[in-house]
């Protein structure tokens, strides 16, 4: 199953929890990691695309993109 | 026209700066003011719904509800 990496800008525990709750509400999402300590999000999933999963992540109002 | 208030969870200027992404990208919203002091945020709009407003702030995986 892929894993989809992200850059989010995340500046407290409030900022990643924000994160962390859009992620954990998200269908089709099976696993998923947020990183305060590294500005990085993964996520494991089969039915969501990475440019599906950025743009439910951009929902959150921090600036993300897709990791190089 | 109608201002709303709300009690959104903000912990620092990201948190606060997430919201404030999210309203002025949000059709129908004439002005709002998002407070990290005081953890409200005032909405003026005729054309959304109290609970509309609402939805759109909590997808941003803040704690939000309507200021009673």
């Amino acid at each position: 199953m892929p894993v989809y990496t992200y850059d989010v800008t995340m500046t407290c525990s409030g900022c990643s929890g924000a994160v962390t709750r859009v992620l954990s509400k998200l269908q089709g999402v099976e696993e998923f990691d947020v990183s305060l300590e590294t500005q990085k999000v993964t996520v494991k999933s089969d039915s969501l695309s990475e440019q599906e999963i950025l743009e439910k992540i951009q929902k959150t109002g921090k600036a993300a993109k897709v990791a190089a």
